[in-house]
């Protein structure tokens, strides 16, 4: 074993940073057992130096994080900061001074990952991102060389532990989201601004870098599809229990038949109760991969939280000190299938659709007229006058659920739906999927 | 790219082989992309060469495998062969010559694991063998890679399809042990000699190699416990199902909790419903991992199969040649904790006891006093007059849950209670697992 030591420069301090630095010591003899040299922590760039950090010498702690990726004696920088800039000017001057880098940055791998790649590659360096995508899960590494010989079709998933905690909460005690989303803040799980969770920014991101690694091609986070949990009802959820369902925030990353094209989307969507991830409770994360050889794969496991991330950027650092020591690197950016991705429209899909219509013979016959005319099959519909009918004017809620059609299509058939006289409202509207 | 390719050699051409050369013909400029070079298949070693082989160019093939790993321009040696000789020696022999080896073969891992990876490092070569424990599913890589930065403490799971089946069929059919094999055998989920599917031999292999992988130490399949499913009945599924359980057959590979010693251990185990692998159906393999920082993780997918082993061993054809073209290797082995294994009798674990006494006062007080004296504690006694206990003398059935124990204080209860007169028989004895 090499006794000179790798060095490596820690960039963010916060809850996954201070777990990588707290492990780097504490098993500091199994990762040079791993490694074949032992690894030493030269640096810690904060922003708040005066910040109590138990476990690490108070002399290795910067506010100047670029002077520190320019040191030139760096062999790998850790970059746990997150966010667009300064995290970008940071690895890739990284990586023009000599250093590989470890990632859990899923919003600028998903902006701006081709970018990355390329100035890694051109320095003959590695950028590894595991801890990216559902934390402690190894999903990355799995699609990028495990099932590097196969052809992945398909990738659904839970990949947002804040909202997935949210609907569970809505489903199992009948909150309501506001309430739900009090108690995920409450408990730690969603923060003060819980936009980027429940607005779907950041599945969306790890969606981009999911399908962008599946196929083989560059799909960057506007081309993801975003909808989040802010508009999931109660009404929604007990709509989804009737059918034997539950609504999970999902990201589904596809090839399309015809495999010329991708596409990428978060929303919600009722799945049933007997598919594995509806039983994903809490903020647990898990991950379906459809692959022409290898089937129906599932990865599952806590999707954030400092050590389970911690343990995804600790392998990647093992990784990234071998490939350094055998004077290698590990796979780089594959984009080379440059498959285009198509826009949420031309996603077939399925519609559950809820509407509130007037308590009287022939509606149905309308609103199945209007199906028809948008070219989407109808696959059950339940009709039922309201308890409060007369109280309501004579309401009745008709619930539809299609069978598959391009997203534009069923889209289209809400419009066209909300338009007719006889139709009072639209109580919801959500996809189906994972049947 | 480089344009000339990779020389490929793939000894076995059974259900996987043949799986392996279809897709390196179907998909060879996906591979080329994601190698960064062709990759040509140039020899297949084969028993019986008058077999038509759909796809195959009949001037690949040859019986002489030794002279095939012989050529000395031979990149990549694929050993699907299975079994501990002639594909020892062969894979031997590749390194020898120059080849790196991808294995699906878990019996000569197993057995001989530390041999073949030193034989690889010695030559500078690489073997990798994902397709040996679980088919399609990444398993074998994260262990290696993804948490190679954490600590594993246990792994736990079904590696074993076949057995599965059979169990599966017995739980939701009522089926006994006989006729759940027979349907098994009918639908080609097991083979004409069932041995090492229902004996646990080929689930002690990947037990073997899981726990090396895992615990940073060598097992051999000499050291793995080892029951079977024979002797589960229809009795044990349906007393499993009055606690709420299910049996499967389980690998459990741990680290005892001094962190001095690992065992590794397959037999068949009552799980709560509860528990994610109760509701793996079928064939399906799923594995949990339990680490020190990633928490529990779950690996779920098609454990055997022509194409889903296809897929594994494609991924790590693609890594073998990736690192060739870097000039490179893998990661070898990594046993330097050198754990010792400790045997079975000190394994703590949970015992479901069900026995045929005498139906008449003072049998639990006497029962009870031998769990004491074994120093084992119970955790709950069901007692039940059995509906023909006119018939039969006056019998009861007891039913007791234990507390958790080592297995050899356990065991030897067990032996204790036979001796009791009011004894009249063991009806049933099941390890509880999974809480």
């Amino acid at each position: 074993m090499r006794t000179r030591p790798l060095k490596v420069a820690l960039l963010g301090c916060g809850v996954v940073g201070s777990e990588v630095a707290r492990i780097m010591t504490t098993h500091a003899d199994d990762l040079a057992a791993r490694i074949g040299a032992p690894v030493e922590l030269v640096g810690v760039a904060v922003r708040r130096p005066s910040k109590v950090r138990a476990g690490i010498d108070p002399a290795l702690i910067t506010t100047d994080a670029t002077a520190l990726v320019k040191r030139g004696d760096i062999d790998v920088v850790i970059e746990v900061i997150g966010g667009i800039e300064p995290a970008r000017t940071l690895i890739t001057t990284a990586f023009e001074h000599g250093a590989s880098v470890v990632s859990a940055n899923k919003a600028l791998l998903a902006e701006d990952g081709a970018a990355l790649h390329a100035a890694a590659e051109s320095q003959g360096r590695d950028l590894y991102y595991e801890a990216a995508v559902a934390g402690a899960i190894p999903l990355v590494r799995p699609l990028r060389e495990s099932l590097a010989g196969d052809k992945v079709n398909r990738v659904l998933g839970i990949v947002n532990g804040t909202t997935n905690f949210i609907l569970d909460r809505m489903d199992t005690s009948g909150a309501g989201y506001s309430e739900a989303l009090d108690e995920a803040t409450a408990l730690g799980y969603a923060e003060a601004d819980p936009t980027a969770d429940v607005e779907g920014f950041d599945a969306a991101a790890k969606a981009a870098i999911l399908a962008g690694i599946a196929f083989h091609t560059r799909v960057k986070i506007g081309e993801v599809h975003r909808e989040g949990i802010t508009e999931v009802t109660a009404a929604d959820i007990a709509s989804a229990r009737r059918m034997g369902c539950t609504v999970k925030l999902l990201a589904i990353c596809e090839r399309a038949a015809d495999g010329r094209s991708v596409t990428a989307r978060v929303h919600p969507a009722m799945i049933p109760l007997s598919h594995p991830l509806a039983s994903v409770r809490e903020a647990y994360n898990a991950v379906f991969v459809e692959a022409e050889a290898a089937g129906q794969l599932m990865f599952y496991g806590p999707g954030a939280g400092g050590a389970p991330t911690a343990s995804a950027v600790l392998g990647d650092l093992v990784a990234v000190c071998r490939n350094k020591l055998g004077e290698a690197t590990g796979p780089g950016e594959s984009a080379y299938t440059r498959l285009p991705v198509s826009p949420m429209g031309e996603v077939v899909t399925r519609y559950h659709i809820s509407l509130d219509v007037a308590d009287k013979p022939g509606v149905l016959a309308q609103v199945a007229t209007v199906f028809a005319e948008q070219g989407v099959s109808i696959d059950t519909v339940r009709q039922q006058s309201r308890p409060d009918s007369q109280e309501t004017g004579g309401e009745a809620s008709l619930v539809v659920v299609t069978h598959r059609a391009p997203d534009a299509a069923l889209s289209a058939t809400v419009e066209a739906l909300r338009k007719l006289d006889t139709v009072r409202g639209v109580a919801s509207i959500m996809r189906v999927e994972g049947e």
